[in-house]
């Protein structure tokens, strides 16, 4: 049955829609960020309040160690498959404060997007399924599939760490038969992508120590080491002049594709020009051989977050700084294991650091790659919802980012996650000046009461709906290595 | 005469000497921070209301492009010499807070010295010719020679912006004799030092320009050039392995001295381990070929003072940043001329910036080396003085600091400066924590007054006391390249 008064339904309540994201989005929910405690734990009520006032049951807002996870569950559709729709409420930090044009938690709308830290990444996203779920249960009185909510307010933090606990100590009552997340993007406007492949992550902490205290860079300048200088250096170690990783071993278990798999990535992928033009860029770098779009998603990739060292106001302090500290994560593909590639990197920097100095590297975190069979029924459902929704046949997509959550519901339910991105390229996601594009919160609206309705027709074949183990129809274009999860 | 009664009127006021020491320090006047502007003046407001209670004359606060200079005079010594005392009342920013054991502003006495920003460079320093020319004011009521006072607040921002502007618009009546400063350093606890070379300085800021503005490292990782990585490989290629300003043409015109000169330096300068303690660091690093004495006043060096790029707070941000900055400071010995340099240094980083990024060098200022010839006699004067005040010879020595102010003389006025330290090595200067060891404030009272005294009585070959031309004497030692002041 076309849910063709749920789709009036969204359609008539569009510009409330957008006053509550407004809403939603004002609240500064930076999670890694400690002085925003508090405003988490308000836009987790606040979340919870409008999820019971929308006809979903069973709330929560249950504790973690950081910032609680809002669940919420409605559960009465008997013999029918359950969908678990997972979204976060917490966003990155705002900064350069100086770079946005409008105060990142004083949202607006400007030219159909909607301004705003968290605007697209993840509570616009997040939202659409609210929208959509509201909608069913307004103009239904029902929905067609069971649901179960987990809106956590860890996943910027990188890890999603208070997810797995809570998963592990609720396993049975959180089970599914899918997951279904918005929080990617497509490959354009009206070009919606399915994403089925996120490359894992690995967060590290290196820092460099020489004298006690911070030197007069006229009386000590040429006869000490300076840290933040060692730490350049070292940084510099880490690629050679093409772009390559240079940590040996870095490569050795990244898996090849075969032809096919490549032909069908850059058949369908973005190609070079769109990735440099979204990226601002005039000029491509990386790892020779590969294409932009192979290089953000099957090849691995090592980035400087940050640098802390020295003096970093106005003018010149003339300071051989004590100590500097870099910040810098990488992307991996399967078969890298992140403890594995941690210990090679910790190797490498002990064997390169200058002995004219200490270094000392942390690992902050890690997440593994995840992967989905491109023919997994629910991939195929959303791939319906999603022409409903927008119009065109998405494409299958791979994804640079990370995202921890699919690798625990892996992990945990062992059901993989169908990412539904409702994201634009140039939306400025953890950047300054995010946006939201409103045609893409409507569309993605409608394309979730699509692919609740497409989620209900496969309730006959609800074996089909559970995990396929990741060996299974996972390895078409797989020339070497063994599938992981 | 022996100036008894002055040396034992600044005896019984040393308490309240050290208590208005305390409240000169307590003005946060730190130049380069635009916010302490106004402390700045009410720091010169209260000097200069000191000064005239102490007895100078003709007092004025003259304003500046940017920090006031306080000026103040005594010119009652017909047919006497004229001692021009030059000091800087603005200090350096005082972070990092953080590793501050008291704030910085607030200074305390503990083991016979006073903590505070400023205590010892330059306020305590300064200070100490305030209380001779009080002491001499008070017990004789007159001063020995003419003096003038020059104390300026923009000494910190690298070049005495101010200064320069300042004397030559009133180079007729600024005429001197000698200059005399206390800002630089002595060897060790009752090892006296007397500047006779100072290494000139150049800073600069390199900034790198990659990606309009801050992008996703998942999504754009591996693709594009990350300009805070761009900006660490182009500072690590300014040195060698071993620690050589690698910038073609860098070394050209750097003096080589005799072997007698140097070794005068190694008889009378610190030793590698002296300078390696007061560094606080196990492992000497830089030109071979040099001692660390040698390296930190005979070489120049190239030191990179802070990085700003990216994400600095806790956690991880995983953003590529659009850009990064490097803060840059050189350290020019004779014959370099600073231009030249930052001309080389222009070159060779558009050499070896990589075309994937943008780069831009802005050089914020200079200022010359300065060297006086050993055997100039207000130079001697001082040694006998410092002889008294310290009960040692003084050693001659050489900085690795930059002193703009005694170029600027130089230039302007045609009169060297002696530099008569009373900082110690571990003073910490320009870093947390620093301090004046309060013995030293009471000894260098007591030099200056000595000073005073001994200039009087080189009243008769007043002749003696102006200036030299720098090729005169001063070439004792120099083996290679002409003089220059």
């Amino acid at each position: 049955m076309k849910p063709l008064r749920v789709l009036s339904y969204a359609r008539r309540q569009r510009p409330r829609f957008v006053a509550e994201l407004k809403e939603f989005v004002r609240f500064p929910s930076v999670s890694n960020q400690p002085r925003h405690a508090h405003d988490l734990r308000r836009c987790a009520s606040w979340l919870a309040t409008h999820l019971r006032r929308i006809g979903l049951e069973q709330i929560r807002i249950v504790p973690t160690k950081r910032h609680p996870i809002v669940y919420a569950a409605w559960l009465h559709a008997r013999g029918r498959p359950t969908i678990l729709i997972y979204g976060h409420y917490d966003v990155q930090p705002a900064e350069p404060l100086q770079e946005w044009r409008t105060p990142p938690f004083e949202p607006v709308v400007k030219d159909n997007n909607l301004y705003g830290r968290g605007a697209c990444d993840d509570k616009g996203q997040l939202f659409t399924h609210v929208k959509a779920l509201e909608s069913y249960l307004r103009a239904e009185r029902k929905l067609p599939v069971n649901v179960k909510c987990i809106f956590e307010g860890g996943e910027e933090l990188g890890n999603s760490p208070g997810l797995e606990p809570f998963i592990r100590r609720n396993q049975s009552a959180l089970h599914a038969d899918a997951v279904l997340m918005s929080d990617t993007r497509m490959l354009g406007p009206g070009r919606p992508a399915l994403g089925y492949s996120q490359r894992g992550n690995l967060r590290l902490e290196l820092e460099v120590y020489g004298p006690k205290q911070d030197l007069h860079s006229g009386n000590f300048g040429g006869a000490v080491h300076n840290p933040l200088q060692a730490l350049c250096e070292i940084i510099a170690s880490l690629h050679d002049a093409e772009g390559r990783v240079t940590v040996p071993g870095f490569y050795e278990k990244v898996r090849e594709w075969s032809a096919e798999e490549r032909e069908y990535m850059e058949r369908t992928g973005p190609k070079d020009s769109e990735i440099l033009r979204d990226a601002g860029v005039a000029q491509a770098w990386g790892e020779p051989g590969y294409s932009l779009y192979e290089r953000v998603t099957i090849r691995p990739a090592l980035t400087l977050n940050g640098i802390s060292g020295g003096y970093q106001g106005a003018g010149i302090k003339t300071v051989i700084p004590a100590r500097a500290l870099g910040k810098i994560s990488l992307r991996l593909v399967p078969d890298q294991d992140p403890p594995e590639i941690a210990q090679l990197l910790h190797e490498h920097i002990e064997r390169v650091a200058p002995a004219t100095v200490s270094v000392r590297v942390r690992t902050l975190g890690a997440s593994n790659p995840a992967l989905v069979n491109r023919n997994y029924p629910a991939l195929r459902a959303a791939a319906f919802a999603y022409e409903k929704g927008f119009g065109a046949r998405p494409v299958f997509l791979r994804s640079g980012g990370s995202v921890p959550a699919a690798s625990i519901f892996q992990k945990t339910l062992g059901i993989p996650t169908v990412l539904m991105g409702f994201a634009l390229p140039d939306d400025h996601v953890h950047a300054p000046n995010e946006k939201f594009h409103l045609p893409n919160f409507y569309r993605g609206i409608e394309t979730s009461i699509w692919y609740l309705a497409a989620a209900a027709k496969l309730a006959a074949k609800r074996k089909d709906m559970r995990n396929q183990p990741a060996q299974s129809g996972m390895q078409q274009g797989i020339s070497k290595g063994a599938a992981k999860s």
